[in-house]
């Protein structure tokens, strides 16, 4: 008798990799690239993408957003200036209000996204430096902002947030004057929670650093064989 | 026949209040105020407490710290230069590293705090806008730290944790000249999800507002009982 042994589904964070995987599938039929955008609240994910997306459609990069929050559509009401598809998904209706984005519940988004008209999805996450760490959704890369404001030890509290992700942005530079705060401390910290990963000194007020931010969804965007 | 009727316990959130009920008989028997300590990370818990805690000894109030972080012991270490007893509580050591503190883990802690010889425990919980709202823990009042760097949107995406406290410290207010943040917004805000609720204007780094922090600690100590 031949026999297939079938391992059975452990826990919450097996069954989200079993359906980050289904809308891995469909992200890829569609040549969509997906980055999953995650910071404590206030860090500046909503600005970062009202200065950075801008222009991206210009050179090729058709763009929607979906905005994770626990309840309100305040980011997706701001997103909406840029004219691109932008999609609100609450953590409240019917989620419980959860503290981060799982994998089910951008799957359930999923039939209102444009996958066909687009090349890179953005999903801003809760803002929490914790829970969304643990959850993929069936991205091909996450950044992670961190703000000047927040101090220098966040790497070492959070490292797990530093660690899953292929980018830092580094944002508020422009308060730098104003604060005591060691750009080079938190970067030494970041080194040593994930050695050699990808960081952006940026002020998503300013402007300053855009370009390099712009550059990266390019290039995360081609690479992933979302565009010629 | 003389029939009881007893409920049963119905989800987390009834085990966390039973459990909570008990931290606070405890407290209770050795006349202990207790508050919980909540913000986002980054938001300036800590550098708050080196601040308003100085000075309550000499006024009779004996304080400790309960420091819940997902790990390590970087805010338990500052405040040890307070020359109070600071206990560390870490949610990654068999808690699975979780977001906030729950009933159950401020528990595991009682044995390690110095009941008898306080008056105020603060608890800071872990730095999130979310999770810890929803867990009572036996305190008796809950304070919520949020910065003038986070935006003015806050109380409206996190309706709970702004709700669910009895104080709302605005920190870093030095930093206002600096910033396009409208402080009288945030405080409208504010109203609207909780209407009158008490809150000041403060900056930890330059002590502005601290006494009035101070004096909230020594009222409430007061109030409880805890001091004469």
């Amino acid at each position: 008798m031949h026999r297939t042994k079938v391992r059975v589904v452990e826990d919450v964070l097996d069954a989200n990799n079993t359906i980050a995987r289904a809308n891995r599938d469909d992200f890829d039929r569609h040549g969509v690239t997906v980055v999953n955008l995650m910071s404590a609240p206030g860090a500046g994910k909503t600005r970062l993408l009202e200065r950075s997306l801008s222009g991206l459609q210009e050179q090729g990069v058709r763009v929607a957003v979906l905005e994770g929050d626990v309840q309100g559509s305040y980011d997706a009401d701001r997103l909406s200036q840029l004219h691109i598809p932008v999609v609100q998904l609450n953590t409240d209706g019917g989620f419980g209000g959860e503290c981060h984005l799982d994998a089910n519940m951008v799957r359930s988004a999923i039939p209102s996204l444009p996958l066909p008209e687009i090349d890179l999805l953005v999903i801003e996450n809760v803002g929490n430096l914790v829970c969304p760490a643990e959850f993929r959704v069936g991205e091909d890369a996450r950044i992670m902002v961190c703000s000047v404001t927040e101090g220098e030890d966040k790497p070492l509290k959070y490292p797990l947030m530093f660690r899953a992700c292929e980018l830092v942005i580094i944002n508020k530079i422009d308060l730098l004057e104003h604060l005591e705060f060691d750009i080079e401390l938190l970067e030494y910290h970041l080194d040593a929670v994930h050695p050699g990963v990808e960081h952006l000194r940026v002020s998503a007020h300013t402007g300053e650093g855009i370009d390099a931010v712009r550059d990266w969804w390019m290039r995360t965007t081609q690479r992933a064989g979302a565009i010629a």
